[in-house]
């Protein structure tokens, strides 16, 4: 298989149980998600891939975002400007310091 | 924050829309999950962390896992058995050969 260049965790907050629960749901991470597969399309940025996941853990910080293998956490990813952002960082091999979960 | 030695994603085959649908969560995969949470608490690993995700698209071999930042990628993780020897190889250092996705 062709693995991923990047691949950015959205966290969903998903349950075992089924329905999402938790900080980055209700703070609207899974509409954000699906913007952010958009530009990526748009920007042909086609070795990247998303995945929702359940709770990161870091929910203080939320709405989450980790990229691996690069190993990049990102909180307090609330709008649309902070995802164009993370992604201008990822295209130019950089980092969104702003957002960087220290 | 400390970021986790190895962070375990498991299909769960979430949908943005809700309920989880597909392979992985057909064949299991969201309870073995949590058995593969209660071996690795047994085993006192605490520097691994497990989060369920959407669709990982390798839906033709899953039940799948990935890890990372290791980049591994297993297939075929349909049983209580092959849970346990991704965890052995994980303590080892090592690979769990016979699932890796190639």
């Amino acid at each position: 298989m062709k693995k991923p260049k990047h691949h950015i965790f959205v966290c969903g907050s998903f349950r075992v149980s089924g329905e999402p629960q938790g900080v980055c749901h209700k703070k609207g991470s899974l509409s954000l998600l699906q913007y952010m597969e958009r530009e990526l399309s748009d920007r042909g940025l086609s070795d990247v891939v998303v995945s929702s996941t359940g709770c990161l853990k870091v929910c203080d910080r939320g709405p989450a975002i980790v990229i691996y293998p690069d190993n990049v956490w990102y909180g307090r990813i609330d709008s649309e400007s902070a995802i164009d952002e993370i992604i201008v960082a990822l295209e130019s091999g950089g980092i969104a310091d702003k957002y960087v979960i220290a």
